[in-house]
C-alpha cells in the first residue's frame, strides 16, 4: 500500500505546470497566500467529511478520509499559527474561481460522481503539492519556506490516496482516462492568472 | 481553563433526564445504535468545521473546534471499528427528528446565530454524555460498555468547551438564560420516544 502510494505520487498528473507569473504574485503577497492557504486546509477537511457522509458504507474510503481530514485540520492549525506569528489577524478572503470551476466538472450520476469527486480532490492535492513546493523554493523567509517544504509531502501523499481510492472502486484504465480529461480542464482553469493572489489563482 | 471546563461540565444543563423507555430501546438494539452513533460522530465533526467556516476570524473558537473535530473523527473511527468487530457492515441509518428540530431553534440573525449554534452543540454533547453513560451502565457486552464509558468524558469536555466559547463571546448571564430556554426545548424534542432506535430517539 505504501509503495503504491509513493508510486502514485510520482505520476505526472498535472497537464500544465504553474506559471512564473503565479510564483511572482504569490511571493509578493505571502500574507494573503497564508490566509487563503488556511481556508484551503479547512475546506479540504470539510470536503473529506462530505465525501464520507455521501459514501458511509465504503469502508476503505471512510477509513482513508478520516486520516486525511485529521491531517488537513492539523495543517489548518499550523497555518493559523504562522498567521499569528506574522501578526496577521485571522480573516476570510474571497475564493478564486478554481474550486467552483472544478465542482462544475463533477458528473451528477453515480458512480461517475464518486469517481469525479475522488479525482478532483486528487488534482487539487497534486496542484497544491506543486505550488506549495514553489513557495518553499522561492520564499524569502527561510523558516516559512521550510514549513511549506514540510507540507509538500502530505499533499503528494493525499494525491496518492485519492488516486488509490479511485482505483479501489473503479477500473484503473477508466480512472486514468478520466484523470487525464480532468487534468486538462484543471489546467485550463488556471490558464489566466486570477488578479487576486491565492493558492489556486 | 481546564478547571473551568471541568466546572462547566458539572452544570446540570439538561431540563429532563432520559427515560427508561429509551434505555430499553437502545440496549435491545445496540447494533443500530452503533450505526447511528457512528453517524453522530461524523456529523459532529462536520458541524464543528461548518462553524469554523462561518466564524473564521474568531481565533479561540477556531482553535477549540479544530481539536473537537479531530476528536470526533477519532471517535467515528473507533465506532466503525466496533461495527466491524461485531460483523455489522457500515451503512447509513435515517436520522431521528432531533437534529432538524434543534436546527429550527437557531435564530438567523447574528450574533444570535453564533450563540445558538454554540449552545445547541453544547446541548447535543450534554445529551450524548448522558446517554452514552446510560449505555455504558446497562450494556450487556462489558467491553463495549467500557468503550462507552471511555467516550463519556469527551462528551462532557466538549459540552464544557462549547459553553466556555459561548461565554468568551457573550455575557455569561445571557448565555445561561438562553441555555435554559434551549434546554427546555431540547427536552421537549425527546419527550416522545422516536420509534426507531437512535442515540437521540
Amino acid at each position: 500500500m505504501v509503495a503504491a502510494i509513493v508510486s502514485a505520487s510520482k505520476i505526472k498528473v498535472l497537464a500544465t505546470p504553474t506559471s512564473q507569473a503565479w510564483v511572482d504574485q504569490a511571493i509578493a503577497n505571502l500574507d494573503t497566500i497564508l490566509l487563503d492557504h488556511a481556508q484551503c486546509e479547512r475546506k479540504a477537511a470539510g470536503t473529506a467529511i462530505q465525501m464520507m457522509s455521501r459514501y458511509p458504507s465504503s469502508e476503505k474510503l471512510v477509513t482513508a478520509l478520516i486520516a486525511i481530514a485529521q491531517e488537513e485540520l492539523s495543517h489548518y492549525e499550523q497555518v493559523n499559527w504562522w498567521l499569528t506569528k506574522r501578526g496577521i489577524p485571522l480573516q476570510p478572503v474571497s475564493p478564486p474561481p478554481y474550486g467552483a470551476g472544478l465542482k462544475k466538472l463533477v458528473r451528477r450520476d453515480e458512480p461517475n460522481r464518486m469517481l469525479d469527486l475522488l479525482l478532483v480532490s486528487a488534482l487539487i492535492e497534486a496542484r497544491s503539492h506543486e505550488r506549495l513546493g514553489l513557495i518553499a523554493k522561492h520564499c524569502p523567509d527561510r523558516e516559512l519556506g521550510q514549513f511549506y517544504q514540510s507540507l509538500m509531502a502530505s499533499e503528494a501523499r493525499h494525491y496518492g490516496i485519492y488516486w488509490l481510492l479511485a482505483t479501489t472502486y473503479f477500473d484503473t484504465a477508466l480512472v486514468n482516462e478520466r484523470l487525464t480529461e480532468l487534468a486538462e480542464q484543471e489546467s485550463e482553469l488556471l490558464q489566466t492568472l486570477h488578479p487576486e493572489p491565492r493558492v489556486h489563482s
